[in-house]
Parts: structure tokens; C-alpha cells; sequence
């Protein structure tokens, strides 16, 4: 049954079911916005993550599907028979604070794979809830955005780079100095509050890299942008360059540096290492 | 003469007319964006620049207004007779970069005032060219986007807040402790990348705060926006908690300190200044 199941495809059922289900919430969001005290917004966004996560497990339910959702909603549950055949990552709301105050960011992430590893995953998709883009990505067969093929961008120097890093409750005191020398270099610095959207940014070229070294982050948050970033031929790396290899869990934590090419890569690893930078 | 021009109405007909203006050229834009290499945008955008700028000269011509034009684009120009009656400070496209890479977030920004001068400007536009969504203020008469009054958020605590940081080539070294102190406090961290649009979103209650602290950015880049905050009734002030004065001028740089209310302003200022919270 298993090898039957065009993931691919699967996926976009999943997206499109969401949009549709989502739709009358983020309208009522919306109207609601001007009035919403600031964290007031808990219930009608708890309301739209639950109707997501719903819109997806739904969708899977209808093609029979067995298996172990690990979601940052809602923990590890199991669906059908054999729950082990196949793992989905899941961040119904990728960016939530962004959805809550009303900055256009957020996403939807979902990864599949046959274990609950990262590096068992072979069919991913991360879309951009707010400007109907859509990246997909599914192993040995590239990355694709609304269904061009992408590419990271070639920029070698931070000089004419933009980058995102995610700064949220950043230890700065601590080991500030990691990020200052990168922080000085680099011409563009942004931060757009939705970091599996902003991974996929590294692999179509509309950003050059995005850097996450709090050790904050869920793998649930990534998961899906992981095999976009792989399969789109950029590179993305624990702070110390080495391969990102965790389990695929709601608790498990992870820091990374994605960047475009394996140059540029270089290059912030090195600053970051408080190292001379290496031609 | 002068006191006739219904200023608001101008400027929302600039706008409609910027639009309907680069709307193909945004089209092109975008159909090259895969193909343009880093750095290479710079034809389409350069374009895309004056497009936007000749369709607000153009209005304002139509409408047989005299003024002196300050813009990031072109410097200081003189239309009609007597054209030191109206100052108009333009930033065609505010977030550039955004454009030329593809990130989703840039605006045009207008002001209009009696003199070369911030504190003259009494009517002023931000407008989203991505989301439809424009910011207007006359002074006396509050903010609105879209049509609907808006005010700030009334968040008082770095813990909950969501705050906008212009960190670009910033000089992180030499004044790192500055800011690590406010980014170890803070919830959230942004950078969209469009400042004029990210002070709006000071205005509207979107976010709590937004700083630039580098003096590297241009009058002619927060002057409708400057506007905006001020009739919100959110607090922008210098580094130093001083009132902004400056010229326009398209060389005038200029660095600020924009936050929600008096109470989280007080307690940003605080922090940059290396002195006790003040409670």
C-alpha cells in the first residue's frame, strides 16, 4: 500500500483543504484585529491551528492513509492501522505571533517521512498562507516553487547579502559576539518572524541565508524546509557545519545555519567560529 | 490658492495613479525575477523608481499644484510658479531591496509640509504596495489605515512585545551593548526591511516599537511616516528621547526611537541609555 501513495500530490490535497478551511477564520481574524488586545488573540488562533491540523489529518483520513502525526499542536498521535508506515511533521501555524498582530508572514508546514528522523524525510511542503506560494520538495527530485523548479542564489559575500536571523530572546549578552561580526558584515539583515517560510527564502535565492543558533527552535518547525533547503542545493548545517541529524519530535530542539552555497556557508561559519575568514 | 488643495484626496489620487503606473512593470518584475542574478535588478528597479515617482509629479502637475520636490530618487526639484508654498517628500519605492529580491514588503511613502522641514508636514501616505493597505495622517486629525482610525498597542513590557530593529551594516561592535541589552528583553525581534511601512506598523498596533538607531537612514525615508506615528499618538523620538527636527533633505540622515506609548518608549530608552529600567 505504502509505495502506492503519491505523497506529492497528497500533500497539495492537504494545502488546499487547509486554505479553504482556514479561509472563514483569518477573515474574522481580520475584522477582529483592530479590536484584539495584545495576547487577547489566544482563542480565535488556537481556534485556527486546531481547524488546520484538522484540515490536514481529514484530508490524509480520506486517502487512507496510516500514520503518526507529530505536531506542534497537538503532541504524537496515531492514525489506521499502521501508524509506523509513514511520520508527518506538522506546524499547522508557522509564524503565529505574525497571524496574532497581524503581520503578512505565516505559514503552513508538513513533512513526511519513514521515521521519525530528519533525514528520513522524502516528501515536503511549506506554504506561504498570506501570498499563495507554495514550495515543495521530495528526495532526489529538487526543490520546486509553485512548480518551478528553484535555486539558491549565488552571492559569495556578506557585503551583498541578505540574511535573516532570528534574534527572538537571543541570549545577546552571553555570546554576542558570534553575531556581531556577522551582523557588521552583512549589507541586509532581516527577520520576518516565520522561520520555515524564511528557509525556503534561502532556496529559491530571495534571501542568501537564515541563521537560528538559539537552540530554541522545534524540529517541527523545520522539518519540511530541511528537504526544500537539501533539495534545493543550498546547504544547512548545526552552528558547527556538521550535518543536522535529530529525531522528529514536538520537544526536540535544534540551531542551524542554511545558507545559499556552500561559499557563502563557509563564510558565516567561519565568523561565527570568531575564526579569520577563509577565501 | 494654496489653502483650497485638499491635500488627503491628492494624495490618495497619487497613489491610484503610482499603481495603475508600475503594476506592469511590478509584472515584469516578477516573471524576471528567477533569471536576475544578484545585483542585476538594477535596470527593472531603477525603472520601477521613476515610474513611480513621474506618476506622482504627474498628479500633483494635473492638479496645477505648485511645490519643491524632495525625493530619494531625484534630489530636489521646483514645479508650477511659486514652488515654495508645498514641500513634497517622496520615497517612491521604500524597501528596495525587498523588491529586487522578491521578499513581499515594500511601500511608497509621501508627505506634504509648509516648509524643508519635519515638523511642517501636516498631510501624509504610506501605502503597502504588496497588501493594499494605506496609511494616511493629517495633522490634528489622527492616523488611519484604510479608512479606519487607528492607535497603538498599549504593550508596556519587552517580554510580550513585538519590536522591529533596523540593524543593517550596523555597526555592531563598537555599540553592540546598546541594543544586546533590548534584544535579551525582547519577545519578538523583526526586520522587514521597508521602514517607512514598519513605522506604520508602530501606528496601527501591528508591532510595539521599531528603532534605528545606525543615523544612517534618510529623512526622506520616515517623513510621511513620522506623520503617522505622531497622530497615532505612538511616541517617536530621537536615540536620545529628544523630538526629531531635521530638514528634509534626501542627504539628511536621521535616527529614531519609535514606540507604542510613553511607558514601553521609556522603558526602550532606558535600556539604549544603559541606566536602570525606570519603573
Amino acid at each position: 500500500m505504502e509505495k502506492q501513495i503519491n505523497w506529492l500530490d497528497i500533500l497539495i490535497r492537504c494545502r488546499n483543504n487547509l486554505q479553504e478551511q482556514i479561509k472563514p477564520l483569518l477573515k474574522t481574524l481580520d475584522q477582529l484585529q483592530p479590536k484584539l488586545g495584545i495576547g487577547a488573540g489566544g482563542d480565535p488562533i488556537k481556534q485556527i491551528d486546531l481547524v488546520a491540523e484538522r484540515a490536514i489529518v481529514n484530508t490524509l483520513k480520506e486517502h487512507e492513509i496510516s500514520f503518526t502525526l507529530i505536531s506542534e499542536e497537538s503532541g504524537i498521535e496515531k492514525y489506521g492501522q499502521t501508524p509506523h508506515d509513514n511520520y508527518v511533521t506538522l506546524d499547522p501555524i508557522d509564524g503565529t505571533t505574525n497571524l496574532v498582530r497581524g503581520i503578512p508572514f505565516y505559514a503552513t508546514s508538513i513533512a513526511i517521512s519513514t521515521r521519525p528522523t530528519i533525514n528520513t524525510i522524502h516528501t515536503a511542503l511549506v506554504t506561504d498562507l498570506v501570498h499563495s506560494t507554495t514550495y515543495t520538495a521530495q528526495k532526489g527530485k529538487g526543490a520546486y516553487c509553485n512548480n518551478q523548479k528553484t535555486a539558491p542564489s549565488k552571492t559569495k559575500f556578506l557585503e551583498t547579502a541578505v540574511v535573516g536571523i532570528d534574534l527572538n530572546t537571543y541570549k545577546a549578552k552571553k555570546t554576542a559576539r558570534k553575531l556581531t561580526n556577522l551582523i557588521q558584515k552583512t549589507k541586509h539583515i532581516r527577520h520576518l518572524g516565520a522561520n520555515a517560510l524564511e528557509l525556503c527564502h534561502v532556496a529559491d535565492g530571495t534571501t542568501d541565508a537564515f541563521i537560528d543558533i538559539r537552540g530554541k527552535l522545534r524540529t517541527t518547525d523545520i522539518a519540511a524546509a530541511w528537504l526544500i533547503i537539501e533539495e534545493s542545493g543550498a546547504k544547512i548545517t548545526t552552528p558547527d557545519g556538521k550535518p543536522i541529524n535529530v529525531k522528529l519530535s514536538p520537544k526536540q530542539k535544534v540551531a542551524f545555519i542554511a545558507a545559499a552555497n556552500q561559499k557563502i556557508h563557509r563564510v558565516i561559519l567561519n565568523l561565527m567560529r570568531l575564526e579569520k575568514e577563509i577565501e
